[in-house]
């Protein structure tokens, strides 16, 4: 019999949230309430107490807390995490015998019992409990104790009392869960609005390769669309080496200035800047002027090499070798990317390649980056993820990482467990209205919600997606963006292109972008009067301006009889912002419909009128009763982003 | 950094079955077909092998098979245990760089690409198997390397080379789920019939206290029944202080046996047999009797001591002191049990209180007995629970316990979980059509299934059912009979009460029976003309005869339209034995209804007519179509128990 103590009575089971058995950490930000629920039970009839506690990862003392008793043995209890960084938590719970005695008495007495001896029983455990209590305590429970011993049948007990001996109950048989991990970010992990853009295409003078300095004089511009994300891809120099030409050609001429993903020349490899980009200073300068317009620097961070990259004559053995003495280039059979080299996970010399990469990310966290974008993750080892993530952020817990991962559902889910802080999603290919309800209602209704923070892109430079292509035109866009921006916290637009409905195909049918800036430099006009800048600025204002759209409050989907409509509203916990979103999905024809409300859920009053605001035109009008008329036409605006209020209620948000 | 080798690129996720993150074993009797199916996957695109790998606990081999890939990164494969005792299974899989090399060659071939030094890459991988294959396999392996390096672009590999070289694939990086275990019992374990009696009233002689002889006569009526378990409560010497009298009176007469469940007087304790009752030599007798009619004795295990129980005197550390010298005796304030003392499990000698108790059980086992019906097993703790079975199926694997656990769900399903082959269960609460259905709804198709094998009874001496007692009389007691028997593999009743039609409570809505036989001998007369036996023992034929009442096929419940009828299938897997059962839950009327079967998932006809047969009166019929008409009269039958048959099958079962 090798059981440390057989005495231990108290089980806890089915802790939530927790992930794969404790494997990963939850996810939260600062502020968050976190509900820890638990099954806490023993043996037999006797009073449990439910205790949870949580911690800061490292520190020695838990916090620890009363749980409440649901009913069914489930206990429940929250707590607030204000700093940033991981954090434990855990349950555990002991038999009370004080209270399990009390309890008893009440019956006894109510039943006019003789408790000649239970009043003794009661004085030793009371005596027991001024063992384990300090002074003044301990002589309070001292003197009960003795009274219960004393002549008379009364108990005598005040309720203060009865809470003094169960503070100091023996805990010493107490039974735990395992200990959970939780991740705690800033608020940004959560909500973000993302603009991209390539920085050689953001030069006034056509024909002029853009620079640093030039993405700097677009910062106003991009702060008043409302955004404070500003991912840049690649900023490294670009291998010449089987470099691409526009439109993905093999062949690049003179002028051709090669894809951004092509990492690594002779001036550098991943710490190093594009020499026609500018300089290490103007990056550095850069990073201050976004902080001044309340927009964070991303940087991409794609783990491969050009050729021409310094690692693959310092460290050849980081890549794989083929018999003939060349490199593996990357290749999906049979199509070959000879511009790049993908770099080998199953190099003996794994730990070397592991530490140069994370000193690559602590090269830019150096120069202010706190975001990656990291490019194709799915194509590196778990176990480097975490570890790299996991090292970057113990000692850079502010730092975020966005996983592009478009692949199969169980890696991207796994590469958010294991710590990447947002994801981007199939969002891009769910188009109808079922698709869109049966996908949104996964990501946040099932336990990816405790670790997968979704970041939904209407475009990216690799995927011009099929409904911005089909004659759509502006309405196809405008849907596309208020479905990403007001249903999931997190969105992004790959800017010029989206806010100038560039919507042309390399061929019919292809999500390449035609004359795509990943091969050649573009010139934009960014003042055309086509451009969809007013209502991108508007729909950030409006999620700026509602904490309904910023939260994790589940998006509740609500009737419409009108398979092209989809409605949604969002709130805040307490109802005080309340957000209803409903989208024509067709961009050639108007559509309308009745949308149903459930009224008292929303806080809304049940018969009399309610204010009804939309956020993107301002105008406000008035509704009465759970269904209401509306039509909304593709030639004007594809949405209402509508505010709901009482008449008689403050309003505390809007512009 | 620690990570033992980061080049370990397969993850194992989402393994099922488990229970609670591998803490219990799974449950499984000889010859199931255990399908384990677990998400297998790696970073990127290359081709992933999964194995599910089995033990027996103990062995120091595996034995390994391929799993199925069934898509979506999930694979699934299947074993048969044919021996009871303790496994183990865990999934692993592996990068396959050669089939990941050969499918790509396939679609380079396909497309016409140059493939020189692809077929050097080729032959590395074969000769790089070839060093961990053993001689002939090797020489082949070697040969086709040096092929592949000769002159020519043919692969000219079979799909015999191909195999052989992924059996000899580098596993040295594979990935592996934690091991989880399995206990497989024999199938009794699952599939049971009960039968309840006192001993002390199997006496034919009115007055007279019935023996372990008298049982030993009883065995072919309780066979006749067609039960395979004869259970007995407590047959140990009964205390005399505080002996409770008749009908559960505090004062108990002198010619009152007192309850058999207040074990141990001056004759001894759980190891001792009530003199009354017979000696050691009469009880083996009795378990070889029974055996040899088809007849298991079961044993009650119940852990507490009357006032005269020897340990009272010699372990007196084993029960609770009172602050006033007495030991503590059972209560639930305020009502008093002073004719039982519980053990005390919080003692501090209680490593030696374990040990006594197991021995207590390895006497028995040591007297022939392998199952033990174990009483209130929620009033002890489950760290015990959890060392006493695990011990005592070490050594016994065939040994069965039954939990009596009438407590809260989560404290009955932790009792299972740590090892209870079967459990009692709410099912003598569950009237209704709707409570019915709920109820073995989430015992058969949730993760219950795993770990829960119900028990269901219709009566015991502690509990004569409201429904029993509402004037239903014949039809309720039917009705319940065949709900247990033919929902449940494993069911039982408490005889002779049930067979006798014993309806009368103490005291009006008591569940507890006028003249107790706990609390008095009782006789019986089992050959009244209103007995239910013919009708039992047509129901336990019906059982016996067909296998798909006798594993753990999931009821598959069926549409009538009269909340009266309930109506359900069991079905084999390989669909040769259907039922369907049909039960009119109104004992006062006759009630009908159409049933609708999904004739194509059951394998029967879509038009043609098929052949209906009553397991209860013998009469066959035929039906066709989905929806037939039923009438259950409860003056005749409130059930059918319906083989149902394609015209042309033959007729493998039935009697």
């Amino acid at each position: 019999m090798n059981l440390s103590d057989g005495r231990r009575r108290v089980v806890v089971e089915g802790v939530q949230p927790e992930i794969d058995c404790g494997r990963f950490a939850i996810k939260r930000i600062t502020g968050d309430t976190v509900t820890v629920e638990a099954d806490v039970f023993a043996d037999g009839h006797d009073v449990v107490t439910g205790i949870l506690g949580w911690r800061r990862h490292g520190a020695k003392q838990w916090t620890e807390m009363p749980m409440e008793d649901l009913g069914n043995d489930r206990w429940r209890a929250s707590f607030v995490p204000e700093e940033i960084g991981n954090y434990e938590y855990s349950v555990r719970g002991w038999v009370d015998h004080f209270a399990t005695w009390w309890r008893g008495m009440q019956k006894k007495r109510e039943a006019g019992v003789d408790v000649k001896v239970d009043r003794l029983i009661g004085a030793d455990l009371i005596e027991a409990a001024a063992k384990r209590a300090p002074g003044e305590d301990a002589e309070r429970l001292l003197a009960q104790a003795e009274q219960l011993r004393g002549p008379g049948d009364l108990l005598g007990l005040s309720s203060e009392m009865v809470a003094l001996v169960s503070a100091y109950a023996d805990t010493t048989l107490a039974g735990s869960s395992q200990e959970y991990g939780m991740v705690v970010d800033r608020p940004r992990a959560r909500f973000s609005a993302w603009y991209e853009m390539f920085p050689r295409s953001a030069s006034d003078e056509p024909g002029r390769h853009g620079t640093l300095k030039d993405v700097e004089r677009r910062l106003p511009y991009v702060a008043g669309l409302g955004f404070d994300v500003l991912y840049l891809p690649p900023i490294h120099p670009i291998g010449v080496a089987h470099r691409k030409g526009k439109n993905n050609s093999t062949e690049a001429g003179p002028e051709d200035p090669g894809s951004p993903w092509a990492i690594g020349g002779a001036e550098g490899g991943h710490t190093a800047i594009h020499p026609e980009l500018g300089t290490i200073a103007d990056f550095d300068r850069l990073v201050v002027a976004a902080g001044r317009f309340g927009l964070e620097i991303a940087l991409d961070f794609a783990i491969q090499a050009s050729p021409d990259h310094p690692w693959v004559t310092e460290h050849p053995q980081w890549f794989r070798a083929r018999p003939d003495g060349t490199l593996q280039y990357a290749e999906n059979p049979p199509k070959k990317y000879q511009d790049i080299y993908p770099l080998d996970f199953e190099s003996e010399d794994w730990q070397n390649l592991w530490e140069a990469l994370k000193e690559v990310v602590d090269y830019w966290i150096g120069h202010g980056v706190k975001i990656f974008r990291v490019d194709n993750p799915h194509t590196k080892t778990f176990a480097f993820w975490e570890w790299l993530i996991g090292g970057v952020k113990a000692e850079h817990p502010d730092v975020l990482f966005l996983a592009e991962a478009f692949t199969r559902p169980k890696v991207m889910y796994r590469l958010a467990k294991l710590g990447f802080t947002q994801s981007y999603t199939y969002f891009t290919w769910r188009t109808t209205k079922a698709e869109l309800i049966e996908y949104v209602t996964e990501l946040t209704t099932t336990e990816v919600r405790e670790f997968f923070r979704p970041n939904f892109w209407p475009n990216t430079p690799d995927i011009l997606a099929q409904q911005l292509q089909g004659g759509g035109g502006r309405a196809a866009f405008v849907a596309r963006l208020i479905l990403a921006a007001c249903l999931s916290p997190s969105y992004g637009i790959y800017g010029p292109p989206f806010e100038m409905g560039e919507d042309a195909p390399i061929t019919p049918g292809s999500e390449e972008y035609l004359n795509s800036e990943k091969y050649e430099i573009r010139s934009w006009d960014l003042h055309r009067m086509d451009s969809l800048s007013e209502v991108i600025a508007r729909v950030n204002l409006a999620r700026n301006d509602n904490p309904a759209l910023q939260g994790d409050a589940i998006p509740a989907f609500q009737p419409v009889d009108n398979d092209q409509l989809i409605a949604w509203t969002k709130a805040t916990d307490d109802l005080s912002n309340v957000i209803l979103v409903v989208v024509n999905l067709d961009p050639h024809y108007a559509q309308s419909g009745w949308v149903d409300l459930p009224l008292a859920a929303l806080g809304l009053p049940a018969y009399d009128p309610y204010q009804v605001e939309d956020l993107l035109t301002g105008t406000r009008f008035t509704w009465s009763g759970p269904r209401n008329y509306v039509r909304l036409d593709p030639a004007a605006l594809p949405a209402h982003i509508l505010a709901l209020r009482p008449h008689d209620a403050p309003v505390s948000y809007g512009p």
